[in-house]
C-alpha cells in the first residue's frame, strides 16, 4: 500500500471528521454554489498481531477509542487491559490500526474468522453462519434508576454535543451520562454502531463502572447497539428513534432497559422498565413517544 | 439448524416487516401499557451454489428482490439473468436464501471471500483488507434530465409509500421515480444498504433501463450507496439527508449525479449537476437545503 500524506479520503487532518466540498444549492429557485462541510467515511482496518481482521467504513476521529472500543464490544478481548494500540498508519485506501492482543485471544480470533457474520451491509464466508449470526451476552447485573428528568437532560446535552453533525448533518453520536443526567462523554461517527464503540473505547481508557450512569444515542436501536451496550454491562439504552423487534428479544434476555423514541418530552420503554423511576409530580415530562420516518 | 414454526424472530408471519410487542408508553405524566408495531431484524443468509456467503441483518419481506439485488449490486453476477432463487427457508436462527449463480462466478467468489471487507458494522477476515475495501464502479453512460419539480414529487411519494416506516418508525426506504417524478416502485428495510438492493432487484426482475427514472432514498448517501447505484447504471440519486465526502469522491469519478437534503423546497448538488434541469419559472421549489441531525 502506499503511505499517504494529501489523499482525497483525509484531506484536512486538522478537522478530523469533516472536509469542506463544492456544492450546488439550490434555494429561493436560485442556484448558488458554495463549499460546506460534508463527514469523512473512510475504510479503517483493524490488524491483530500483524494479522488483519476487519475493515469498517468510519469517521477518521477518534480512531483509538474506535479500535479499543470495538475490541471490547465485539467480545475479542475479555478485559479492556488486554488491547494494546501499537499505531495508526494513514494510506491511500484508508487507515490502519496495528492492535497486540493475549496470543490465546488472537487463536480464538482465527477461528472466530471462519464463521463471522456481516451485519446491514457487508458479508462474511465462513460455515453455519446463521448459528454464528447473533450473540447474547451474560444477562447485564448493573443496576440503576434513571428519571425522566435525568433522561431529558441528557437527551438536550447530547445533542449540543454533536460538534461534527452541526458541520455535517451526517453523523450518529453515542453519549454516556451520569445518572442525574450530565453527560460525561460523547463520540460521533457516520456509523452508529461506530459511534457506540467509539464510546465505549473512551469509557475503558479507565476505570468503567457501568453502574455510573447510562447510554444515549441519537439512532435506531438495533440488535447490534443492544447487544453491545449490555455486553460492557450498561443497563439502561435510550435511543431517540425506534428499536427494532431483535433488539427488543436481546434487550429482555439481557435484562437491558431499552428506551425508543426519546425525545425531550417522552419515550417507550420497551423492556426492563423497572429502572425508570417515575416522573416526579413537578415533572413536565413523559408525553407521547413520537413516530418519526427512520432516522 | 432448526426449522422454525413459530419463533421469535418472525412471529407473524401476515405482517412482514412489522410485528406488535409491548410497550410502555410515557405521555403526559402518566404511563400506558399498549402494544405498538416495531420493525423486524433477522439475520439473512445468503447461499451462492450450496455454498454460504453472507449474513445480513434485514426485514423480512421482499427477500427475493434483496437476494437478486445485492448479487447485483455487489458484482457477484455480471448479469441480472445471471442469478436464480432456489428457495427461501426460515429457521429458528434466522432466514436462509440459496441462490444459483454460474461457475465461473462461484470460483471467482471463492477467491474474493479471501479479501472481503466490512462495513458500517462488521468485519472480514483477509489479506491485503485495505485495497480491496473500496470498489469504484465504471464510469455511468446513460443520461438522464431531471427538473426540481419531478424530484419534489418523488420525494412526497416516497413518503407515502413508506408502510412499514408508518407503522414502526424504523426503516429506510428506496424508490425508483420516472422522470417525469411519477414513483414507479418502492422498498423498505432496517438498513439503508437492504432497501436499495432490495429495490434494484425488483427494478431487475424484469428488463430494467437506467435512462427511465432516478434513484430517491430516504437515508444519508454513503460511500456504498452511490457504489450500489452506479453499479446498475443509475445515473442519478437523490438523498433525503447527508452525503459522506467518500460519497461525493465516488459519484464524481462514476458520473452519478448526487444530491443530499434533497426536501420538498430545496437540495443540494454534489456532483454532476448538468443533469438537473434549472427551476421552472412557475416553481416555488429550491429553498435552501437543510441541515438536519443525522437521520
Amino acid at each position: 500500500m502506499t503511505r499517504s500524506h494529501d489523499s482525497d479520503l483525509h484531506a484536512d487532518p486538522t478537522t478530523a471528521g469533516a472536509v469542506r466540498r463544492p456544492v450546488e444549492r439550490w434555494r429561493d429557485g436560485a442556484v448558488r454554489q458554495i463549499d460546506d462541510h460534508v463527514a469523512e467515511e473512510v475504510p479503517v482496518a483493524f490488524v491483530y498481531n500483524d494479522v488483519p481482521f476487519a475493515v469498517m467504513m468510519a469517521t477518521p476521529a477518534d480512531l483509538e477509542d474506535f479500535a479499543r472500543g470495538f475490541a471490547i464490544s465485539e467480545g475479542i478481548v475479555d478485559a479492556p487491559g488486554d488491547v494494546a494500540i501499537e499505531g495508526v498508519e494513514h494510506f491511500i485506501e484508508g487507515i490502519e490500526i496495528r492492535l497486540r492482543i493475549p496470543e490465546a485471544r488472537a487463536d480464538a480470533l482465527a477461528l472466530r474468522r471462519r464463521s463471522m457474520s456481516g451485519r446491514s451491509g457487508c458479508g462474511v464466508c465462513g460455515s453455519e453462519l446463521l448459528e454464528a449470526a447473533l450473540r447474547y451476552p451474560a444477562p447485564v447485573t448493573t443496576d440503576v434508576r434513571v428519571s425522566p428528568e435525568s433522561l431529558s437532560l441528557a437527551l438536550r446535552a447530547l445533542r449540543d454535543a454533536q460538534s461534527i453533525a452541526a458541520l455535517t448533518g451526517a453523523t450518529h453520536a453515542a453519549g454516556w451520562a451520569s445518572l442525574d443526567g450530565t453527560l460525561q462523554l460523547a463520540r460521533e461517527d457516520v456509523g452508529r454502531h461506530n459511534a457506540l464503540d467509539k464510546l465505549i473505547g473512551a469509557l475503558h481508557a479507565t476505570d468503567f463502572d457501568p453502574a455510573t450512569g447510562f447510554l444515549v444515542v441519537t439512532s435506531r436501536a438495533s440488535y447490534e447497539m443492544a447487544m453491545k451496550a449490555a455486553s460492557v454491562g450498561i443497563a439502561l439504552m435510550a435511543a431517540i428513534s425506534a428499536p427494532t423487534a431483535l433488539a427488543i428479544s436481546l434487550a429482555e434476555r439481557a435484562h437491558l432497559t431499552l428506551i425508543g423514541f426519546a425525545r425531550d418530552d417522552g419515550h417507550a420503554v420497551y423492556t426492563h422498565a423497572q429502572r425508570l423511576l417515575p416522573p416526579s409530580a413537578t415533572s413536565p415530562a413523559a408525553a407521547r413517544p413520537g413516530r418519526n420516518s427512520a432516522p
